[in-house]
């Protein structure tokens, strides 16, 4: 049974072969239901349709990442208490079999972290404005033209689709309640062309990755432009493509790449869920791969780091004028506040110019560190403009 | 239990923790064992034990290519029968989870070919080959030396463990009984560094691929050094690394990438196979996902191509006399044949030599038209030598 409301067109695609409906409340409460597959995506009716079917003990398959990242851990408990399975390949990196891999191929191991271009839509752009120099908002209309941003893309070009995703995997790997509220989101609505030229010079590619990372201290939980290097393969992933690479104990970095979004990776993944389900209708629902790879009663309370708690290296551009003592000031701040430098671009001033940029790669620090040092940076009188801080990861 | 011929050392490693044997069969008729961990290897003793094992109803764990590539027609019969498991994720590609993606995580695909560099001693040495402009047995020397490649290499530097994994592959994407004596093998020891670097100008890496392909007429199943373009991901995967590319009709290619050796990795692999296991004890062993991901009674008798009869593009070197006409009477040939010519490149000969390199990339045409055209221009009084031919894939 099929609930959509334009029913001409769901009857259409059907060709007959099951029957249409207008109210998909018909199709969670249906006795002879025993899957509900919700693709209707946000907080508002999906949500209410999902309770709605775990409540009526009718296993759950959603490609609606938004919906469990913020709603998840009631959703899940629910379905835990009825027994139900709520299944989600889909909802994380499309066709991918990303969280296939990580409940169960990768169940041996501790994961370390994850770092992954989650968003295909700013994938598309970062590439666009590399190949061809052009700035974020001309690629952004291009990809609109071209389908690959939608026309209100502020939840691809923010991060927050990053963040839902991200947020899902953070918990099937470190085994914590989805916490989408505690994930530091940052898009590329900010980023110059001119830093993924200096990027590029440096040996670095810049991608907006969805990162979660297990530390002593807590959990990272971050979405941002990051440099990665050149010669990393997650780095070499071009246009709408998506990859997540994976750190384990035992296993070491494993990569799954494919495409993340469209009708048909989606379809694929719901599929693969769905006779996943079928598998193990006879099974022990006790023995069933738990919904974030943890059982319930063994998840974490483990923090999620607020953002200055964070370790990374930077990327710091600055616009300087090209006066005697300028670097000796920036490098005593960045001593100061013990940050040492790893790579520095210092550019020639144009002809005729008398202002010119500094571009510092630093190595590992506390993100703490670097805003006090920034703050400071900036109030220099040599210093015009703000500081332009991307993060910059190794994945080693 | 452990049974291991070094009794003393297993102790050691177990650490007092386990029951530590001499004899395997006593694991393997163990009326308290449930499943059985082959890491044996080859056909010998490792067949008999998984034999026996499944006989006495014990699921069976195994990371042996070899064994299932040559004799898992038998086996897997044999545990169907019996009603237990054979599990075999660490066989392919060590710890990057790439049965489990192509069994269930792709199993709404129709797959239509698999391209796999699945053997990371060739690759290193390819990529050591390519870095530092060295020929395959200095590489090779130096790979003993840093434990990438074996005393014994021939099953890796001839590509037969590769041709092991493809076989295993090429029957869970098309539903075909194994025949790993139908596999075409080609390995790297005839590999020149001077096609490396002339595959280079024209963009291309050589990568020992494991390549099936499902085509109107049947199967494709090959192994060989194969050029494929600098810009895909998979021609990016350097040193001792595995990837395997899938194309599957939904899903479009995904690639799965890691580690394809040693021993965290193969025990990554092996664990989540003995969890899979255990999570189906309770389900009905008709729902279980099947060896060959289809269904026994829904094999199919599709035939492996001969090699004459793929389809495939590639690249040929011949050295010419520096003379008039021999281009002409080269590209004669190929016309005469039906090949054409997707690019040329032609060296000026060298300072003081009256003889050249030419080389050509063909598009895509049948192997027995290019083996015909091969023999016609190797009969060519201007042509010196034999003519090198390696495959070429653009794997779009």
């Amino acid at each position: 049974m099929v609930a959509d409301l334009n029913v001409e067109r769901a009857r259409e695609l059907t060709n007959g072969e099951c029957e249409v409906v207008s109210d998909a409340n018909l199709v969670v409460t249906h006795p002879d239901i025993d899957i509900v597959i919700e693709l209707i995506g946000g907080y508002g009716i999906a949500k209410d349709l999902v309770l709605k079917a775990i409540a009526n003990g009718k296993h759950v398959v959603t490609a609606n990442k938004a919906l469990l990242a913020t709603h998840g851990n009631e959703i899940f408990k629910a379905a835990q208490e009825q027994g139900v399975i709520v299944a989600f390949e889909a909802a994380v990196a499309g066709g991918i079999p990303i969280i296939k891999a990580l409940r169960e191929g990768l169940t041996a191991n501790r994961i370390q972290w994850i770092a992954g271009i989650i968003n295909g839509t700013t994938n598309f752009i970062l590439s666009e404005m590399r190949d061809k120099g052009l700035d974020f908002n001309t690629v952004l209309q291009e990809a609109q033209r071209l389908g690959y941003a939608e026309a209100d893309p502020t939840f691809d070009i923010e991060g927050v689709d990053a963040a839902h995703k991200a947020t899902l995997m953070a918990s099937i790997a470190f085994g914590i309640p989805v916490q989408f509220d505690k994930a530091h989101i940052e898009g590329i609505t900010q980023l110059q062309a001119t830093d993924i030229r200096y990027a590029e010079q440096l040996g670095y590619r810049i991608k907006l990755l969805g990162i979660t990372k297990r530390t002593p201290h807590g959990i990272e939980l971050r979405v941002h432009p990051t440099l990665i290097p050149s010669r990393r393969l997650i780095a070499n992933v071009e246009g709408a493509m998506n990859a997540v690479l994976v750190q384990g104990d035992a296993v070491g970095a494993t990569l799954y790449y494919g495409k993340g979004a469209g009708a048909e990776p989606t379809a694929s993944a719901v599929i693969a869920d769905l006779v996943d389900i079928t598998r193990l209708f006879t099974a022990e629902p006790g023995h069933r791969v738990p919904h974030l790879a943890f059982q319930p009663d063994a998840m974490a309370d483990t923090p999620i780091l607020p953002m200055s708690e964070i370790t990374t290296s930077y990327y710091l551009r600055m616009h300087v004028a090209d006066k005697l003592g300028v670097l000796a000031a920036v490098t005593r701040i960045l001593a100061d506040s013990n940050i040492s430098i790893d790579a520095m671009l210092q550019k020639e001033p144009a002809e005729g110019e008398s202002q010119t940029d500094i571009i510092m790669l630093t190595h590992q620090t506390q993100e703490k560190f670097v805003d006090e040092a920034i703050a400071r940076i900036e109030a220099l009188s040599t210093v015009i403009g703000k500081v332009t801080r991307i993060r910059l990861e190794e994945l080693e």
